[in-house]
Order: C-alpha cells, then sequence, then structure tokens
C-alpha cells in the first residue's frame, strides 16, 4: 500500500492547517483511495497550536478557569495530549491579545492566567508542558505565570507588586524559592518561532508592543520596565537573560522561567519541530512514499525557519519526495530544491479581482490542485522512472 | 531516451503557441537535457498559422505581390512547406482586418488579394493549398477569390461587377469556366473553426459584421447581399450552399468554392488537425512517453474543438498521458479527464491586480509551472508506478 504524509502550514487569512491537510486529504482519497495518508498540521505556538496537537497527536481538550490578561474571571481550553501526561497551552488561551481586544492595556495585562493553566495542567498530572508563544496581549516578562505558581514579587518596601509590566517598574525583590514543588519534575518545550532579545531596538516593546496597543510613548515605558525586570532577575538569580534570543517573545515570558530552571527546565524549539516530534513525522515518513506540504504564500523566506522549510529538511534526510502545494507564489530560486523541496505548486487558478474573490475560491483551488498533482504523479507513462 | 511532444496553443492575449513551445520546451532542457521534444503549436487558420506551419514542419516564407481589401498594392507572405508542392496561405494576409484597421469598409473590402496569392502559389508549383480562414476584413462571399483566379462576375446588363460586397448586390451572371485550369490539379485543406452558415442571424454578416466594421443597418446590407450571392450561385451552379456549415466564416469565402467544386476540391477542417497532421504528430507520439499542451484559459469550453481537446483525443488513442499548463482555469468536471487530460496546471503564479501585471509575469509563471510539473514527474518516489 502507498503512504502519504500530509504536512502543511496555514494558508494565512484563508485556511488552518488543518483545513489544509483535510482538503489534500480529500484529494488523495479521490484519486488513489487506497493510499494510508497521516496528516500533520503545523502549529506555530500561536493560536491554533492545541487543536493543531490534538488533530494530530490525540487527546483531549480541557477546560480550566483562569484569569485572563486583565485579571477577569474566564473559562480557557488547552489540550491534553493522548499519553495523558503532555500538556499544551497557548499562551494566548488565557493571555492572548484577542481577549481584550477592545480594551487592549499593554501596561497592565499579566500572564497571570497562563500560569494558572500550567497549575491546573500539574494537578491533573502532566509532567510536560509544551508552551505556545504567541498572541500575547502582555509584556510582562512572564511575571504573571511564575507569581501564579508562587512566586513573590515585592517593590522595595516590601510590598507586592502586580505581576503586570506596570508593576516591573516598582519591582525590588523576586523569590522564587515557593514555586510550585511539581515543576521540579515537571518538563518545558517552549515553541517559540522567533528570535527577538527582551529589549531594545529588537525587543519585545519596540517590535511587538504597537499590536497589543502601546503608542511610542508607551513603548518607551514598556521597555524600560523589562529591562529593570531583566536587572533585577540578574540581581536576584545571577542570571543575565537580556541578550537570550526568544526572550523577547510574548512579552518576555522566557525572562521569568529561565531565570528558575530548577523549576522550569526549558527546551526552547521552534513550533513545526515540537508538533513533527511530538506527531512522529521522521517515524511516519520512513515509509511513506511522498511528503505533501503547502503554505499560503511560498517564496525565498520559505526558506527560513517556517514550517515547509522545516518539513522539507527533514524529508530530504530519509530521501523522501516533498509537493508543496502554495497558495500563490512570489520569487524564489533553485536553492529551495537543494532544500529538500521536490516541487512547487501554486493554487490560485486565474486572475482574482481581490483576495475576498480569491478567498471565495481557495477551498476548490487547492483541491484541484491536488487532484491534478496526484493525476500528474499517477499518469501512465514509462517516462521519467528513477 | 525520452521523448516529449509540446503542442500548445497560443495564450491568448499573451504569448503566442511557438511561444508557448519555447518557453515549456526550456523547461526541458532545464530539467531533462537529454530528453527529446518535438514542438507543434497550433493554429486556427488565423494571424501566424504559416508562421506555425513553418516551425512545425519547416520551408520558407514567400513574398508576393497581391492587393489589399480593398485592392491597393502590397506585399504579402505566405509559407511553402518543406515539400515544395503545399502552401500554408491566411486569409488575413493580404484580406485582413489589421491591413485596414483606420479605414474598415464591409462592403468594399474583397478577397481578390487572397486569390491572387493562390495563383503565386500555382505558378511556384505547389499543389496543395492550406487555406486558414479567419481574420478577414470582407463579406465578398470569396467573390474576390474566384475572381482573381479567372471568374467572371457581372450585373443584369452584362457589365463587370466588383467582387466585393455591394457588387454582390448588383450580381446576375457568374462564370467560372475560365477560371485558373491549374486548380483542377491541386487540393484544398481549409482551416475553418466556426461553424457559422453564410446568412441569416448566425451569418457571416450579422456575428463578424460588427468587428469588421459594420454598424446595424449595415449588417442588414451585408446579409441581405450575401443572400442575394447565395442565390445567384444556386441559380448558376445548381447548389445550394446556404445552410452549410463553415460558410459564414471569413465573410462567406467557402460559398464561392464550394460552388465549383471541379476547381476548390476543398476538405474543410478545424486548424489543429491540419496542423498536427502537417507535423505528423500521431506518428510524433508514438513512441512519445509524455505530451504537454496548454492554452490561455482553460475551462469546460476547451473540450468543444479547440486545440488542447483535439490533441487530448489524439493521444488517448496512443494511451500517451497530457498534462496541460493553462494560463487560468475556470469551471471544468472530471470529463476532461476521460477526454484524454491526464492532469491539468495553472500558470498563474498569484494575485495579480490586472491583466497586465498577470502579463508582465506570464513568461516566468509558465516556465517554472513547466519546470515544477517536472520535477513532480520525475522525483525520486516509488510512489505512482504504473
Amino acid at each position: 500500500m502507498n503512504k502519504a504524509v500530509i504536512a502543511p502550514d496555514s494558508f494565512k487569512g484563508t485556511m488552518s492547517s488543518m483545513e489544509v491537510c483535510e482538503i489534500m486529504g480529500g484529494a488523495f482519497s479521490k484519486i488513489m483511495p487506497e493510499t494510508e495518508t497521516v496528516k500533520i498540521p503545523a502549529a506555530d505556538g500561536g493560536e491554533g497550536t492545541a487543536e493543531a496537537f490534538l488533530y494530530a497527536v490525540g487527546g483531549k481538550k480541557v477546560c480550566a478557569k483562569t484569569k485572563n490578561p486583565l485579571f477577569e474571571d474566564i473559562q480557557a481550553y488547552y489540550a491534553i495530549l493522548r499519553d495523558k501526561k503532555t500538556a499544551v497551552i497557548e499562551t494566548a488561551a488565557a493571555s492572548g491579545l484577542t481577549l481584550i481586544e477592545t480594551k487592549k492595556s499593554p501596561l497592565e495585562a499579566s500572564t497571570y492566567g497562563t500560569g494558572l493553566l500550567i497549575k491546573d495542567a500539574l494537578d491533573k498530572g502532566c509532567d510536560k508542558i509544551i508552551l505556545g508563544l504567541g498572541g500575547s496581549a502582555t509584556n510582562d516578562g512572564g511575571a504573571g505565570i511564575i507569581t501564579a505558581l508562587g512566586a513573590k514579587l515585592a517593590d522595595e518596601n516590601g510590598s507586592e507588586t502586580a505581576p503586570s509590566n506596570r508593576g516591573l517598574g516598582q519591582l525590588r525583590h523576586i523569590d522564587g524559592s515557593e514555586l510550585d514543588k511539581r515543576l521540579k519534575n515537571c518538563g518545558f518545550v517552549v515553541a517559540c518561532d522567533v528570535e527577538n532579545v527582551l529589549c531594545g531596538p529588537f525587543g519585545a516593546a519596540r517590535v511587538f508592543g504597537p499590536q497589543k496597543g502601546a503608542d511610542e510613548k508607551t513603548v518607551e515605558v514598556l521597555d524600560a520596565n523589562l529591562s529593570k525586570y531583566a536587572d533585577a532577575l540578574h540581581k536576584q538569580t545571577g542570571r543575565d537573560i537580556k541578550n537570550i534570543p526568544g526572550t523577547g517573545a510574548a512579552g518576555g515570558i522566557l525572562a521569568s522561567l529561565l531565570c528558575f530552571p530548577e523549576f522550569f527546565k526549558c527546551e526552547i524549539r521552534s513550533g513545526i519541530d515540537i508538533i513533527l516530534d511530538a506527531a512522529g513525522f521522521d517515524e511516519a515518513i520512513k515509509d511513506a512514499d511522498i511528503v505533501f506540504s503547502g503554505e499560503g504564500r511560498f517564496d525565498s523566506q520559505s526558506l527560513y525557519g517556517k514550517a515547509v522549510s522545516g518539513i522539507a529538511k527533514r524529508a530530504k534526510k530519509q530521501n523522501k519526495p516533498v509537493i508543496v502545494i502554495a497558495g500563490s507564489a512570489g520569487k524564489y530560486g533553485d536553492e529551495i530544491y537543494d532544500l529538500g523541496i521536490s516541487a512547487v505548486f501554486t493554487a490560485c487558478s486565474g486572475l482574482y479581482s481581490d483576495f475576498d474573490e480569491l478567498k471565495g475560491m481557495c477551498r476548490e483551488d487547492l483541491y484541484k490542485t491536488a487532484e491534478n498533482v496526484l493525476r500528474a504523479l499517477t499518469c501512465r507513462t514509462r517516462f521519467f522512472r528513477c
């Protein structure tokens, strides 16, 4: 029996990676119904990551009481995977920007709710937490997470400070000794697809602050407070995390986690690598005949740290062909083939007057393209045999 | 050695069928340089037909003195193929609309110049004439052609009438007895891709008159004169050609030719079939591994009498796979695969703001698509083997 692994990224603005899996899978069902398909949607740590893991690995959705970025009570979801030991928690679930879209408050927003979800996962017996960064509303340097898990933050008078960016400005003392002991037996895999550092021109506030509602002046305050927090952490824990790539993600969450390594044993990886590993991609392609991937727009940027390149690199190691179907394509050179991509097709079937028209056609276009690729690959010819 | 036959239609508005041959051939040269490619561009009898035959079959371009549709002296080109016996003459060459674009005169325009080119081909020893209809400026029912070759047209007083649509109105007598005797030993293959009849709502004047410069009133005059001509021909030759499909093409040329069958032994065929036969398509694909075709826009219309369907039908008879690359695609159903098309790809690589932008990218888009199709077909997989 033939076997295909379908591992696409989302088509940004039109289809989730899971939808793309379903559509490509549909084309296989039609053209070669006897083919076994393994579907692994890409996830980048942002919204949809937990769902993608459940789709690829299996497990169940868990609902927990927690707090939104402004400390209001909410219910949020995360995933516990099939092994019942691994939780997939999106920062966006409790601390996401979409939760407070109409009242963005970069100075006040906290990751406290994400800490509560981690606690909930520990309560449920998990000892591995896949934490997706991305989509957060916060700039609290991860202070909310560690506070929810038992750390104490205080100002120069010893009064408790809020685990928000504003609170970081007053902070003098950080006590991690009362962090949840169960964390010591728990491993964290942090899905992080950006290399930004905590502070400065490429830092959390400067780069991501504006989309979280910060004007120019607020960006400066956010940046200064994160810098003070880094100094305080340095002083208290002896660890200088200011220039570690990734500490700029999700408002600086890794700053807190990396300073308490006995509690947060963090492995920082790209989202695509985490899900490919969790779903057993390398194992799945061993006896597969072909890999299908895809993304919304393919161009030379696709080679740098994105899902398609991660998939192509792994497939290349096992000499498996990779067919990429993209919504559209920009400029790219022959280096994409060296990377492990066998061929790239665009799904766009014609001249669309605008993105909305394209959007309306994208599912049919993708299906037809996948179908025709399969038809071409199976056409009866003695041509092109290896 | 592998062999591919490349037989595309033109991409209307962007690339000639020859250009498409070259671009697809370029992709073969890059990806599988050892493959033999046979290139047969489609031709429909309109402008570019002679050139397409020269490209596919070989031969030489011939320049001859003749008359444009308004009887002005011009030089026009036609082709004499490699066998030195077959001429390919486009009606558009001497009687084309583009020759009198600024002074369209549907009532006065004549195919006389096309008759002179036929005479020139006879003078040069040709005994087979491929006559491409399409692109004409005329509505003379072919009166110009037969007049140039010796027929006499006269009004009720016996005075010579002009071989134009206006002249047909006065016509009473048609004498074909002095037609060039050499025509008796000459065969005509008429490239005609429309099924319109001579007169009436689907006739030459009504359907094609407006693009030749006729307003509503003129269309009526043109139609009435063609009808009178048909009646006169019927009376003189005993042949009623009014309802024969194809007599509405090129201003009614076939009306004249079909009424003098001893001089014009006409085989009426679609342009694609004529060029495929002349270039030996059926023979060429016998030992070929694959056929590449294409057209500007692919949709369910592509199945009716157009180049791609003609090619697919022939390839199917020999069980050869056909890959179609289209500029864009509309709706089509699975019947295209039954017809002999293995797979269809669109070259359009993305969201273009208008046709001009698409035009600027179309060559690169086509090349990349052809390249990626070949890369997919040659990718190393044990998958999909027949």
